[in-house]
């Protein structure tokens, strides 16, 4: 899904590892819309320094049998600086799909909340992800190994800390533990909050797809919202790009048009075949969505650094009149790929067989598409600007069943999340951005009093969990303003229901009864 | 834990075969308590007959993982003859450690209010017991086998199944679900309306030891209960069986002491030596509980039919003062023992040797018990009438891991279930009995104004499951008429939320609107 770091112009051994996986089984598949949303790297250059201690918690590989009774090494990173003791609010991360020092430094919100909730703040790495491995460099060496890859581990992983630290660290018993998370982690937080509310006390699910499933929402939406945020953009935008399919076909169905494309493009490897030109296109249709995702209104890093609202940059580079020639109109798509892909120039080609690549979570991330986070996706380039493809779960499970020999389970994550009947669950702030493409699975409306929607519509995916920024629009502020109030209320629902206390930040203890 | 049948007079293969694991390892252990505590099978001559298809459902084994992705036939019971469609209530039963047949016959309350609801009734069976066994004969052949046998394992089953039900069975798919349960099956039914609020609407829960988990409640209240129902039932009566031990350990020190032990209690097998004592003052604890259990107020089959209230009649042959000789008091235990065991006289002699058997589903409570199901239980002797006996957790663990090759987790259950943090849930009714043992462990005060506790003073173990009896205590009348009245509430706040409606029992249709 998403928050994976990209490696567009790296070459590492490990994404090339993915990347067979991707390209040789899955180029004109069903699951690549779910590889080719990835969020990559965010990296600010307004972040202040951090701090924080990397300790490992012996997890247990299985928690749902008995027979495989040994334990893991779960990293978890401690910040306690701001923590009032005793009994101040625990803020819990509930890592996604990669390496938790990366959500670490890129959840600013947590870290500027801390200092007002007086909170410690838990970021904890999801297992098979960055140095959690249940089998060291073996997690993913085969099907029997993998099989402990699943949310409800990860969870039982969460909350079997959370209750060791409570339990541990010196007056945190009565500690009250809010669970964070944004996109996949969002999912992971609404859903802790859901399966163990003895464990946290409500949960800010941010861009958290959690209807993105079979039967929840129309399949074609996400791509709809994609498809806006280039409508909106520039003159033409998403017309164009819409256009740019055809073109290809155009341009690629000779050698000589394949030569040009490659060079227009500046390829690091040039397209030979169709077979090429269809993980271009691929390459080019992720590009858009990663630029929905990242188009935030300041200066960010995504491996290479973007402008501020990317995607009206892009844009200027594909403000056509429909009277455009092919390679016109290419030129355009070339000049705003590149805006994406190498805006400081610093990047001397494009690697597009990298398409789908990204770091061990890759791999991992496409394990849980072909278990449970079965996300249907599909195209009809009317509404949306990508070229018509449906939603086909028996050639996706097809798929999943060649690459990992399991196959998915398409009712499963209704079954055991709850789907739409999610009612009789509180605490749950559910915050999504306009711009996010992943709004099209998230809950964007109040359910109950206590399980709430924030919409800030000039967000794009999960920007309230980002530090502050000058250049935030007022939804963002607002919607941040108004989570922590609801995490001041959960406390105190707490406080009311325990008895107890935290001290607040001027050290006043309020109520102390315990 | 509970309503296992008994096979004491019985010499089954599958019995022995248990009682090897029983006695050669846990005849002096902390097992016993868990082993020594089940209730038998309970047939009425008032029962109407009842008329139900038995059908099979291709369940998942491993609902927590992709590799194993075989099936087993999970064998589920249906009534629809009082089912008014579209929409009607469905009062599903989540089955126990046993034969569900047996949980159909003896759950008369749920075939008395399918009338009144116009509900279709389900029994499902619980994976590993009955002839839901996912490895067929092979179930319990060893461990790798036996790591899907969890409550998480039976849950996802229930869920799904029901899930599986209502899209299709012909209009049933607003059907409202409420689960329903007693003593271990009642702890399902709970949680299966915490971990799946999307699946059933409500839950009663009678007779539920939620809390008979480590650190939850005293150890000893278990037994204390047990003795309290003693020493209501009769002069003397818990003194005497307290005063027993000691006097079986004097009478039992010599050679004709034994063998006149042995023929005072009729046993099939003459007493040996002090391994021998020890099972035989087991065996006899044993009988006290189940008593306590199964102190109903009318006339009840118990493999033998037992007498109503049949702890004032054991409790007849203990009226002894202080004074009375070893042998004396001795002579009134084994005709209280024959109460219990040999009311009719049918039995020619007891077996002492079959004291924790049973049928397959006592090993599978045997490895529920050594996994998650961590029950701690302890005498004093001066609070209950037993011998002292402190609860070691150790010690637990090394016998589970020398029969099964495991260890229990003691904290798992706290964690996954929520212990005393479960405010935040709704919808469940927790009904306990007075008499009944099992209330020490069970939630015997209102939680919030939907999470409600009924007490039946008069009751023993899930009496208000019972069909009604002309010998019923007001109390248990009260409690099913107000368990039926929480079954109407929730229908109507699940047809107001969906707008929805059943047709109601005079065939009006009250709302129908989707």
């Amino acid at each position: 899904m998403a928050d994976i770091r990209k490696t567009r112009c790296l070459d590492r051994v490990a994404a090339a590892c993915v990347l067979m996986l991707c390209f040789t089984c899955f180029h004109v598949t069903s699951l690549k819309s779910q590889l080719f949303t990835r969020l990559g790297e965010l990296r600010y250059t307004t972040e202040p320094p951090i701090r924080y201690k990397t300790l490992f918690f012996d997890q247990k590989i299985d928690h749902f049998g008995f027979l495989e009774d040994a334990t893991f090494k779960q990293r978890y990173l401690v910040a306690d600086q701001h923590w009032h003791q005793p009994d101040g609010p625990i803020l819990f991360y509930t890592g996604n799909e990669g390496d938790i020092t990366w959500f670490c430094n890129n959840t600013g919100f947590m870290w500027e909340v801390a200092e007002q909730l007086g909170a410690l703040l838990v970021f904890a790495e999801h297992r098979y992800y960055g140095e959690s491995l249940p089998f060291g460099k073996d997690s993913y060496s085969d099907g029997k190994r993998l099989n402990y890859l699943t949310s409800e581990q990860a969870l039982a992983d969460f909350a079997v800390l959370i209750q060791n630290l409570k339990s541990t660290l010196p007056k945190a018993q009565n500690s009250p533990v809010i669970s964070i998370g944004g996109s996949y982690g969002g999912m992971l937080s609404a859903w802790i909050r859901m399966k163990y509310p003895n464990v946290v006390i409500g949960a800010l699910a941010s861009s958290a797809p959690i209807w993105q499933f079979p039967g929840m929402v129309p399949c074609g939406d996400f791509y709809k919202i994609v498809t806006q945020d280039f409508a909106k953009s520039g003159y033409n935008c998403d017309a164009n790009i819409r256009r740019s399919w055809k073109a290809i076909n155009n341009v690629s169905s000779t050698a000589s048009g394949l030569q040009w494309l490659s060079e227009e493009f500046s390829l690091c490897s040039p397209l030979k075949n169709k077979s090429d030109v269809i993980g271009f296109k691929s390459w080019l249709q992720e590009t858009w969505v990663n630029l929905a995702m990242v188009d935030y209104p300041y200066e960010a890093s995504f491996l290479q650094p973007l402008p501020p609202w990317p995607i009206q940059v892009v844009c200027k580079n594909l403000a056509f009149d429909s009277t455009v020639s092919d390679q016109q109109l290419l030129h355009g798509v070339s000049q705003a790929a590149k805006v994406y892909y190498n805006h400081t120039g610093s990047c001397p080609c494009l690697n597009t067989s990298q398409t789908a690549t990204g770091s061990l979570g890759e791999l991992g991330w496409m394990y849980q598409a072909c278990t449970e986070m079965v996300m249907p996706m599909c195209t009809d380039g009317v509404q949306d600007m990508f070229e018509p493809e449906e939603w086909n779960f028996q050639n996706f499970s097809d798929e999943c069943n060649a690459v990992f020999g399991i196959r998915p389970r398409a009712d499963w994550a209704d079954t055991v999340y709850g789907g739409k009947k999610i009612a009789s669950h509180s605490n749950i702030i559910f915050s999504n951005g306009g711009l996010d493409p992943w709004s099209a699975g998230g809950v964007t409306e109040n359910i109950t009093h206590s399980l709430v929607s924030i919409l800030i519509p000039e967000g794009a995916h999960h920007l309230d969990l980002r530090y502050s920024n000058e250049l935030d629009p007022p939804s963002v502020r607002a919607a941040r303003a108004l989570e922590l109030k609801y995490f001041q209320t959960w406390i105190k629902q707490h406080q009311k229901a325990t008895g107890s206390a935290t001290i607040s930040k001027n050290n006043k203890i309020t109520k102390q009864n315990k």
